[in-house]
């Protein structure tokens, strides 16, 4: 049984308080959003139209009220299905002014002469408008001031409500059923960029609404890398295979990986493929309410990298998992310096790799969730034995 | 026969050229580039992993010499796969300093103490790195100037290389032959969800590597907008489905929309879609080197909007067609405003909108490349006839 689609409002008005309180903490007069997930987390507003880089989006969200969306008149139609009752347009794009001057005013109208703007400035963020427009909005505000947002937004978001830990578990679910239908689509002789695209189809037909990420490789022995895109060279006896997809349903991911052998496995691939999910379970392990991110590093990283040479397991992904959503990866980034406290709630991804002879590497990945008693697997977690085709 | 993938060192080595030939005459004395099509466009570096908003990428175009990539050491293997010989990394996420000393470094070795570094700062464009880095960057690089670009990359990707337009044109058959397809998947009863889900896979069937833009709706007598995701309403006699795709074959893009009548059209459906086919028909034969694009436009919108009461149609989309290649929308937008002289080589969208009854629109969208002597189809173009089904 799928979760219904979206949200109820109150969803939203809890989102919008809770950043309120926060902004009220950090002496904001208002946020203003410009990235997908941004406008998305507060309005519920789902599109692939982001995937065009002509038009702005603005979402203002004052210190007390609702936010007021500042968008182009195209997505005035979709945007009215939302929540939102205070949707202000212009006619995109506009070679003149591109909705900076209605931008201006909207924030003039909500934040005092000399107040504070916070913008999304941390890692993992940009803001989503051009550098002439930052700098002509900033000219207009006169004496209000824009600054880094606290980190309100992102605080917000490590932690999932269980609406969306709903949707998230339904997206890994149908990324599960896609990968025991592998076998179906990958033997010998079979271009790896047609396993890419029959890995896609069988994601669509398990359910999935789209498949903005998917990566892997063939190789015998291991991988050189695990962002490549598909190449048309055909798979063959003895490759290692591995498929790392981020599939949405209702506009939350999976994000997470499986490895196969054709035919039997050699024994470094066996060793390491046991040593990877030695790991993942070491790391689900330490998961737990009170732990610390870099604690679920050390507990993966002792087992992937026992010279603890460098970190990341020598596979140079520089993590060893990370926070998962509405984006296929979000904050935190499971690395020895991270020392964000685990809550029931948060959605993470455990991501070891280890090295092999020749340069090569392999990867594994689960999807957990933290709760109360401990984590949950979300991906059905697989044995130390790796699958054979 | 397929174009091969990829595209040749000189292809790079001639956009490399071109680009300092551009920042002499700009007083520029590096580019600084931060989006995937910006590298791409300079590298070849093509991957998904971009969907990951975690790790910055940064390439640094010289005055003279070839790019330096500074990038995140996940990527070393595959960017270790194009012709850049010159790849510095660091190990990301680094909570200190995620690229920024190394990026400051590198630009400091290739740009004078008082030299000028260009980023994309016009429409269109964004700066892909946390606006603290940008800040902690300008600190580092002490009197060198981070400036406008100058519009150069935009204006080197508009008119696009006979290799390039091989890739379109390629993207745009694969996205024709699904669209013959949608007979199979589209009938009274299925869910527009499940219709969504199925033409993805029949793009994908066709030789699409991935699918990242997918639009449309289906309701009588014109829909509501063109940028919405599907919702599992089921199709039912005398709705107008439109399917509006961007496809991706080897890293290249097509965008073209297809308009179904389920059964008999109305007569307001029927002639909604003449006008827009010839509207289309209009702009097409506008469509010639010396040309403006507002000179499309205009040919357009006096059969789409004839009291021209405002631009766009009445769609609201703002415009009426843009540019396309490595993205599903480039630049130049077809509106009244722009001045862009139509040269060979342009790859171009016409889409004309039109309004109807009850607030609802009609969006029609061909694909054409700029010849010497006109313009020319990519994509099959419509009869006046809507599609029945």
């Amino acid at each position: 049984m799928s979760p219904p689609r979206g949200f109820p409002a109150a969803e939203f008005r809890d989102r919008t308080a809770r950043a309120q309180a926060l902004m009220a903490e950090a002496g904001l007069d208002a946020l203003l959003l410009t990235t997908e997930p941004e406008l998305r987390y507060y309005t519920g507003f789902l599109t692939r139209f982001w995937e065009s880089p002509t038009r702005p989006w603005f979402l203002v969200l004052p210190a007390t009220g609702d936010p007021i969306a500042v968008i182009p008149s195209i997505g005035a139609h979709l945007m009215g299905q939302t929540w939102l009752q205070d949707i202000r347009t212009w006619q995109a794009p506009d070679y003149d002014d591109d909705g900076i001057g209605l931008l201006a005013q909207t924030l003039s109208d909500c934040v005092p002469a000399t107040g504070r703007i916070g913008v999304a400035d941390q890692m993992e963020s940009h803001l989503r408008m051009p550098l002439s427009a930052l700098r002509r909005l900033e000219g207009l505000l006169g004496a209000r001031q824009i600054t880094g947002d606290a980190t309100i937004t992102r605080r917000l978001r490590l932690v999932k409500s269980d609406a969306e830990i709903a949707k998230i578990t339904e997206a890994v679910r149908i990324g599960d059923r896609a990968f025991d239908r592998v076998a179906e689509i990958a033997r010998p002789k079979v271009a790896l960029s047609q396993v890419f695209r029959d890995f896609q189809r069988l994601c669509l037909e398990e359910g999935g609404d789209w498949v903005p990420y998917l990566a892997g490789a063939a190789a015998p022995g291991g991988y050189g890398d695990v962002i490549s895109p598909a190449d048309d060279t055909p798979l063959a006896t003895g490759d290692v295979l591995m498929l790392d997809t981020g599939l949405i349903r209702d506009g939350y991911f999976c994000d997470f990986d499986r490895n196969f052998s054709l035919g039997p496995p050699s024994d470094a691939v066996a060793e390491a493929h046991a040593a990877l999910i030695e790991a993942t379970q070491a790391g689900f392990a330490a998961a737990r309410p009170g732990a610390r991110i870099c604690d679920l590093f050390h507990a993966m990283n002792t087992v992937v990298n026992p010279n603890a040479a460098r970190e990341g397991g020598g596979a140079d992904a520089g993590r060893l998992g990370h926070g998962l959503g509405m984006q296929l990866t979000e904050w935190p980034s499971i690395i020895a310096a991270d020392e964000t406290v685990l809550e029931e709630g948060m959605v993470l991804t455990l991501e070891p790799g280890v090295a092999l002879a020749g340069g090569k590497i392999m990867v594994h990945e689960e999807n957990i969730v933290i709760k109360s008693g401990g984590a949950s697997y979300l991906s059905r977690p697989q044995d130390r034995e790796i699958r054979v085709i």
